[in-house]
């Protein structure tokens, strides 16, 4: 459940210019399941040498090219005719938005009976990774010489050309520079992309994530979390041939295991300091004002059954981003944990002062960071209320925001607008505006007067820019109008409203749009002085820490997690705390003496109907030692031979310290075995076409 | 609003033998207005020399006599009749009590015509402290040369045995042995008490808390939160000719003012690594807690006009003790704020060090507390989840838990009991059990479900304890069916169920208590753990660091905070922060400048009434240096004559790292003038007969 990528939380470490990729640290008690790394540079010598495997580049080419990236997640070609395993977790989103108050997919499950039935998830698209090219110097010659606002502009403006170059307006294709080693090395990543993806199967939520947010991270878990897309191009299945084989048969405990898929953000290297600031203030608050959120949610979803059925998808977000970021404070505040990140700052700031002319080429960015954490301590809580967690997931505020936003973009020449927002970006907005997506509305009002009322709660009242947003309104009048007051819930009006000028908007009379248009030069000032006192400056300290980890440890290295395609080994195997062993697999028996009947522990109808004639001992989830993190939600689990065994879908409660750090005596990854998976076609779901086309004989 | 002592989490901390008493930081930056001194030790003659005063003991005892303990709160007699001024927030749950769907005094306020119209308020008590007795031999002498839970029980006997021997069985009196200087010290502290307080007057909740929860902890503030009590005994109002001569002129800035009340709790002595532990777990977990409680309340709160009413009070509290455990997060965070706690520490610990005959004596108390700490984080959440917060705040719970304890409790000889459960305190009990309290069963039904969810998600459905409370049902049934299977809600029901005996209550139809007792043992062996391990050797160490201050400092010092009864001197003065200053002063004027009309800044439809006849320019509060902390609610403050010029009512942001530290430069108190007080009841509310109780000529 937890591995979807946790959007809201690493989108904001992104901005914040933390979510850059960092090296590992290579200390001695590093486990040799540690690392996510880049198809090219997966130190697969070594991995054969310990697993006695036979991985060939051909082999990482296949997987590379079976590989699919979706929103938020990862997943796999398994068919030739682009059928898609990811996670049920990973479609949830897509399920409710084709479900009514009449028609509830979430709760009654997405089956289908033949490929007319396979239904276009509004907005999804899947992408596979087709080449690497190196563009480092390109980038960091961009910013040479600049500061502040400059240099972030110049950057960005130099990654855009890059992808402008590369793919052109070629809406088939997605090309992306990502940053690698914390800005060691920049990459272009050219994609093929699919837009037309329709969903397949889904089983009950009460299947997928049977146990709830109680059992989420943790194990034994008894979870269908799997579910199946199909890419579609004009109008057809599309043609994959190449894709992962489909393999029925668990692994044995100890069979090395593979993991590809596109883990979201990990932070191994920032600085003391600014774990520091996110232990002490960012994850905190964001905790906070997500507990208090979850709860005005959960409370509304009693009130009817219509609410409960809107709710579904939200609240799950919020949990499970609650438990990773609570997850993350328990590693940071754990002593042991946090004085283990402390020592090897230490050591590395210990090696470069030994060596002068290291010194002499980098200076002082461990001094240079604290001072721009003190200012991120600063500037934090405005950014965060006024920027960067503006309207609180309101998808009507989200829209406005963009229309507003190209408006004002739209009016200046090519060269001096925002990244994000060139012609061509605004014409791909259109597109993913005018997509139908429900909006329920009480949840807007929620989240927009819940975004208000904690905006002057952290702010106080006195502050200018909560006077502009409030006014002589309270925070639940205001939501309720701007809820009321707009038009934003109709595509056909946000298509529309998309070609308007900042003066027609000023004119209009929708609320909302003119609400977000009155504040947005005040919110972008905020977010230029963040980008210029905090982004800017940390990125040119970490480029100098990266550069000393490669003088003193070498650059035989995985680059932290950047939502990018990796690869991770491991193998199946259990593990101990305390005086408690954890065996590796669960069974599909194991489901119906775990269930109570109640609430999250009622199994779905179906897996009820089916008792008697399924089978019990086949395996149904179970755990490697693989090095993962939010993102690879849905990512292929992988054999020796190149077959797919499972759909990976949680880490246990410990892997959640891996975004700062890997344990592998205690970190672990969560799959959905085929087996689970063929049995319930099979047995629960009676889907022989699907079965068929996996290749499975009866 | 903020200063009535936060009982929950000041509860659970005295549970953690940390709210003993501790001594101050005598460093050379203490302000001279550090400090809340017991009466037998108030420094008379340095504020004499520093503030050109005459106090004298006359003026001390007056001022004591006069001082008044409510439950959490503080006050003062201002009349000769039993007239008691305290905060409006300190009788909002009386308020709440009287009230009814068809009579909401919360929201219209409570104004009387004459005292037959005055109510009893269901529950209170006012005390006034008579007569301090040094006990601290007897109290030591008893758990000499035990260890863990021995040493608990055999100190908390004796302390029971020395208030009984005090007090007797005797109703109108209250003995209390509290703990100073972190066990230095062990004084009995007398009180008469009186149980029968009437409400005379509150203002509406929109007057005494304009500005709400925005508001709440800042400055410049707009609030008449003050309210009137009257103390009865045999159905009259007391006399007492010893009050505080009220005077309506309000202060100049630079004046001396003097608080007494009973501040609540401080940790200033914490270790470090208490400090941690407070910074680490136990202040986040509390503050992610409620605040998803607070959303759930919130949201209910919007479901009718019913439901707003009954989670006022709850909400209120809920909201007023997050911002205060936000404050000290936000201390504990500040690098600079933990940097000299740290700093501190190490220089006493350098000074022992440097004594070994005190080596000698103490060992190193540090190391023990540092293992103890180790401890107590691991069994920090099973004791919250399990015991120390259980039933989160459900009144019916806590009605049910005093009942079964008290069950259990009878069926031992008097000398094996635990504390709190004589026969006296059992009666004592029955007393307030089958006081008519009103309860709101939504709101009770959200506390326990809220609860056991949480229950379960901290300790995780695997764990023993989470299996026995909940079952094979869910929590939201659970909790449904416990509130809709008792009849704990009737008093009369109450009374008669606290004479059943253990097996009656098993073999009963109430499913509350039922449950309550099936869950007791294990609930009380996790009490007991933590008890042994965690608040008796953090005990022990603590008194040894207590005695290494006294040894390297001296001993005139302040103890921290315990309600009990202290006396704090400052000046009338405001505070400059960044570029701004803050004046110490509003007039009534400024509310109208305020008010938007929209809640929480919608000014009462009685002072809109009054607009045109108000003085604007009487002072409406103001700030002073004075040290106080939650529990001082309510306060009189004082001026040099020993006239009360306003009720204490509140801190500004920065006074909240209060718990920890004192910050002269910084930390206010914010009172409600009796300027503002007389101007209310004269052209507000009408209240000639109050008007002249307390002397005003009109």
């Amino acid at each position: 459940m937890s591995l979807r990528r946790t959007i809201s939380f690493s989108a904001s470490l992104a901005v914040l210019g933390m979510a850059a990729a960092m090296v590992s640290v290579p200390t001695t008690s590093a486990r040799a399941e540690e690392g996510m790394w880049t198809f090219d540079n997966f130190p697969i010598q070594a991995v054969n040498t310990a697993y006695g495997t036979r991985l060939d580049q051909k082999w990482l080419d296949s997987v590379r090219e079976s590989a699919v990236r979706l929103q938020g997640c990862s997943a796999s070609f398994v068919s030739g005719e682009g059928l898609i395993l990811t996670n049920h977790h990973c479609v949830v989103s897509c399920i409710q938005d084709l479900s009514s108050a009449e028609n509830d997919y979430v709760k009654n499950g997405w089956v289908t009976a033949n490929r007319e039935e396979e239904k276009t998830c509004p907005g999804q698209t899947a992408e596979v990774l087709t080449e690497i090219v190196d563009v480092t110097d390109r980038v960091l010659g961009a910013g040479a010489g600049l500061e502040g606002g400059a240099f972030v502009r110049a950057r960005s403006s130099e990654i855009e050309k890059i992808q402008k170059e590369a793919c052109g307006d070629d809406t088939k294709r997605t090309c992306q520079v990502i940053s690698f080693y914390r800005g060691g090395q920049y990459k272009l990543y050219k994609f093929k992309k699919y837009d037309d993806v329709r969903l397949v199967f889904a089983p009950e939520f009460q299947a997928a994530f049977f146990g709830g947010d109680p059992d989420n991270f943790n194990f034994p878990r008894y979870a269908l979390d799997a579910a199946f897309l199909r890419a579609y191009e004009d109008g057809k299945p599309v043609t994959s041939p190449v894709h992962l084989k489909w393999n029925a048969d668990a692994p044995k405990e100890g069979d090395p295991v593979f993991v590809a898929g596109n883990p979201g953000t990990t932070q191994r290297l920032l600085t003391v300091s600014q774990l520091a600031q996110l232990r002490d203030q960012q994850l905190p608050v964001t905790l906070i004002q997500s507990s208090e959120l979850r709860g005005r949610l959960g409370e509304y979803a009693t009130t009817s059954e219509e609410a409960r059925r809107v709710t579904v998808d939200p609240l799950f977000g919020l949990e499970n981003s609650f438990k990773v970021f609570y997850g993350q404070v328990g590693a940071l505040t754990d002593p042991a944990f946090f004085g283990k990140k402390v020592a090897e700052e230490a050591e590395l700031r210990e090696r470069v002062a030994a060596d002068p002319a290291l010194v002499e080429r980098i200076g002082n960015p461990w001094a240079d960071m604290d001072a721009v954490v003190a200012t991120q301590r600063r500037l934090y809580l405005p950014y965060r209320q006024l920027e960067a967690a503006a309207g609180q997931r309101s998808s009507l505020y989200s829209y406005a925001r963009s229309i507003v936003r190209a408006s004002k973009e739209r009016a200046k020449a090519a060269d001096q607008r925002r990244a994000g927002y060139s012609d061509a970006d605004i014409a791909a907005m259109g597109r993913r505006l005018s997509t139908e997506v429900p909006i329920a509305n009480d949840v807007e009002r929620i989240a927009l007067s819940f975004w208000l009322t904690k905006t002057r709660e952290y702010l106080t009242a006195d502050h200018p820019q909560v006077k502009a947003l409030i006014g002589a309104e309270n925070p639940e009048e205001l939501a309720t109008r701007l809820v009321e007051g707009t038009r934003l819930a109709d595509p056909a009006f946000r298509a529309q409203a998309l070609a308007m000028t900042p003066e027609q908007i000023a004119a209009s009379d929708d609320a909302l749009l003119k609400f977000v248009l009155a504040n947005d030069d005040a919110a972008q000032a905020v977010r230029a002085q963040y980008e210029a006192e905090v982004s800017a400056p940390s990125s040119r300290a970490a480029e100098k820490i990266a550069q000393a980890r490669f003088a003193v440890y070498g650059t035989n290295l995985y680059p932290d997690a950047t939502f990018s395609l990796r690869l991770s080994y491991g193998s199946v195997k259990g593990w101990t705390e305390g005086d408690k062993t954890i065996t590796p697999f669960t069974n599909i028996g194991g489901l119906y003496e775990r269930q109570t009947g109640a609430s999250p522990y009622d199994a779905s109808e179906r897996f009820m109907a089916a008792r008697d004639r399924v089978n019990n001992d086949a395996v149904y989830n179970f755990v490697s030692t693989n090095d993962i993190i939010g993102g690879n939600s849905g990512s292929p689990v992988i054999n020796a031979k190149g077959e797919v065994i499972g759909a990976a879908f949680d880490g246990n409660i410990h892997s959640l310290g891996g975004s700062f750090g890997y344990d592998g005596e205690l970190n672990r990854t969560v799959t959905v075995s085929t087996s689970a998976i063929t049995e319930a076609l099979r047995t629960v779901y009676n889907q022989p076409h699907l079965l068929r086309e996996l290749g499975v004989r009866r």
